[in-house]
């Protein structure tokens, strides 16, 4: 079959509903939130591309308070994938932060350590798929705001995020 | 020769450079001013992708305060460009922003009408090229702030983005 590079845009606000689903493919038992369900919405493509990953997640995000998001992370930890976060050390003290939680799970979270803003909102999974754009990792962001996710293989696209992850990563070593 | 698509990321903050050059590249005057000259920064690459625009540049972006971007677009449409701009209501009224320095040249500005925060950050110029990311076209996110900017003509990431200024554009007429 032809390789074929994915590549995806999502916009955002995304409809809300329900995405157990896709957190737990194999139930059998129907979900009884009150939240519309069977619907496919910008989030939810979101979080598939995410659960995607199988050997690594690499993420650089300013704000984290989103409860899904920080599940799919913890769910990816819990899975085997190795899971490196940075993170803004400011917003990371924010009340409703996920980077306290992440940390406490496990996860490698390194906050930057200067005085820049890290202003990133990107993932690279299995450092294969890049997933970036305007939105921050909060609810506000996802139900609330006009954004913009761009999902690609493209190595072009994709490379110079994995040397920019790894260069941000032994720059923010607390060692 | 083949076609190659062009795919470009650039991080931030950059080095702070004179790009007078950029804008007049035919002057024979060596530039006085008592930046460093002669230099390619990620700034200088974001400025000549912008003015690559032969045709058209839709824009939209939440804060807009950079006052070499501003006279980037300014040049456009100067140059008789198709510039649209649609800007967020309430980071227009800003002390700064050159959403207003735009209009008063002529420039099509819509902001959006509605409570929603439009936080997108992108630009596609010619109908053809792709530029978005994390950065706000403001002076902290060039030279401070961690940021990034993919820029990209691959036609599945460029055409959703294009589709989508389109449906705000339409969204936010005043009229
Ligand atoms: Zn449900
Ligand atoms: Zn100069």
């Amino acid at each position: 079959r032809p390789e074929r590079t994915l590549h995806e845009v999502l916009f955002f606000p995304s409809k809300v509903a329900c995405v157990e689903h896709i957190f737990t493919p194999a139930s059998t038992y129907p979900c009884l939130c009150s939240l519309p369900h069977g619907v496919e919405t910008s989030f939810s493509r979101f979080l598939r591309h995410l659960l995607s990953a199988t050997s690594s997640l690499d993420l650089c995000v300013f704000a984290f308070s989103h409860m899904a998001l920080s599940r799919a992370v913890l769910t990816l930890h819990s899975r085997g994938v190795a899971v490196r976060v940075i993170a803004d050390k400011d917003y990371a003290a924010i009340t409703g932060s996920q980077i306290g939680v992440l940390r406490k799970a496990g996860i490698c979270v390194r906050c930057d350590v200067g005085s820049v803003c890290m202003h990133h909102k990107f993932a690279v999974v299995d450092g294969r798929l890049l997933i970036t754009g305007s939105l921050n990792w909060t609810l506000t962001a996802v139900q609330s705001n006009m954004e913009n996710i761009l999902v690609t293989e493209e190595p072009e696209l994709v490379q110079p995020f994995i040397k920019e992850f790894h260069r941000l990563w032994e720059f923010n070593d607390p060692a």
